[in-house]
C-alpha cells in the first residue's frame, strides 16, 4: 500500500452559496492528490502523456460527510490500494484542520494509448516505482 | 417514477488537455438536470433555499464509459425513481447525439434545515407535486 | 455590426459564498456568448479548431455593475463591432431578467495556427460570413 | 507599495482543450494570490467576511502574452500599488517556472457592508497592516 497526503485551502472560486466546498470540485482535490502521490515517488503523469498514455477515470464514488468550508486547509490522504495492472485505484479521506472527517472517496482509472487508441496495461516504469510500497508486507511471516 | 431530459453543450471551459469534459464537470451537469426536473413540476430549488431548506448532496456515484467531447449536444436524463423521504436519490444517464451511453451517475440528496441547523423529512410541497408520478404505476393492474 | 443574444442561467455550481455569480465564470458565458453567436451564422468554432486555427484570448476587460445571482436567467448581448482581420474584438453586456445591466465586457482574441505555430490573418470563411452585416451600414447615405 | 509572491500549480482540471489554462481560471489565480498576500501580513479575509465586509471585484482587466500549460508552476506576482481607501487595487504578473512572462492583470476591489447594505471606506485594520508599506519609502532621502 501506497499513501500520501496533500493540504489544499479552500478558494472562494470553490464555494457555493451554502458556503461550502461545491461537491464538483472534489474531483479536482482527487486529482491533485493522486498527481502529487504520484510525483513524490518519481512518476509525472505529465510525462506518461506526452508518452501519450492517458489516464482517465472510469469510476468514482463519494461520500460527503460534512461541509469543507470557505478557506479551510483540507488534508486529502490519499491511498494507492494494489498494484496497478489494468486499472488503477486510489481512495482518498479528506480532513479539515480539527482531523474531522469531510469526505471519503474511490477512483478507478484505466490505461489509454492515445496513438494505438486502445486500453493498454499501466506502464513498467509506473508498476516498478510503486513495487517497493507493495512487496513488503506480503513477506511478512 | 419522474423522468425529465435536460440537454447541455460541452463548452471549451468545461474541456480539459484531452479534450474531453472534465470528469469533475459532470457533477454540474447533475445538478442542472435536477435542478431543472424540478423546475418542470412547478418547484424552484431557488424557493426551497429561501425558506432555509438545503439539499446537500450526501452521496456520489459515476461510471464514465466514454468520453463527452467539446462542442457536443449532451442529453442528461434524471430520474426519481421513488418518493422523497429523509433522502432525494436522482439516476442519471448521459448520451451524445448520437445516442452513444457517456456516462451514468447516481446522486442521494438530503433535506437540512439551515435554521434548525438538522436534517428534516422532504417538504410536503415537493412530495406532492411528485406524489402523481408514483401512485398512478401502482393502481394498474 | 454583428450582435446576438444567448440567455444562461447561473447554476449553483457557479455562485460563490455570497451568492453570486463568481467573478471568474464570466469569462465562460463571453464564451457561451461568441461561440453561440457565429455558431448562428454558421461557423462553428470546432470546426476552425479542426483545420487548426486556434483562436485564444488576448485581453479582456470586465466590469461587475451588480451581482448576477442563483437561479437568475441572464442575457448575454455580444456584438462584434469591426470585421476581423489579424485579431477579433466581441464586446458583451450582461443583464438580468428585469433589464438591469450586471456586466459589461470586452475581448480580444487572435488567430493561431496550430499547424505553422504562428499567428495569422482571420479566416477567410469567417470573414465572408460576417461581411454583410458590416458592408449594407457603410453603404446607405 | 507592498508585493507577494504564490507558486500555484496548473491542474488538469484548469486545462482546456488546448492543453492550455483556461483563460476563465486566472481570476481564480488572481484570489489565491491576493488573498495569501494579505494572510502574509496578518488579514484574513474570511475574518472581513465574518463581520460582515465583503470585497466583491469591480474591475478586472487581463492580458494574456503566452499560454500556462499543464502541470506548470505559475509564479503569481501581486502587488498593492496604493493603500486602499474607497477601493483597493492589485496588479499582478504570472510567470513560469523559466522566467517567461505569461500573464499581466488588474483588478479593482470594493468595500461593501453586508449589513449596512452599502459600499463603505477600506477597514481601518487591513489600513493599517498596510501602511508601513506606503509611509517607509516616502521617508527615505
Amino acid at each position: 500500500m501506497y499513501s500520501f497526503i496533500l493540504q489544499r485551502r479552500v478558494s472562494y472560486a470553490e464555494t457555493d452559496r451554502m458556503g461550502y466546498l461545491y461537491y464538483g470540485h472534489y474531483a479536482a482535490y482527487y486529482e491533485a492528490a493522486r498527481v502529487e502521490a504520484l510525483r513524490a515517488i518519481g512518476i509525472r503523469y505529465r510525462d506518461l502523456e506526452d508518452r501519450h498514455i492517458l489516464m482517465p477515470v472510469r469510476r468514482m464514488e463519494c461520500r460527503f460527510l460534512a461541509p469543507a468550508l470557505y478557506d479551510e486547509m483540507v488534508h486529502i490522504s490519499v491511498r494507492i490500494p494494489r498494484l496497478p495492472e489494468l486499472r488503477m485505484e486510489f481512495m482518498y479521506e479528506l480532513r479539515n484542520e480539527q482531523g474531522k472527517l469531510l469526505n471519503t472517496a474511490f477512483t478507478e482509472l484505466v490505461f489509454y494509448d492515445a496513438k494505438l487508441k486502445k486500453p493498454v496495461r499501466a506502464p513498467e516504469e509506473l508498476v516498478e516505482k510503486l513495487r517497493p510500497y507493495f512487496t513488503a508486507p506480503e513477506n511478512t511471516n
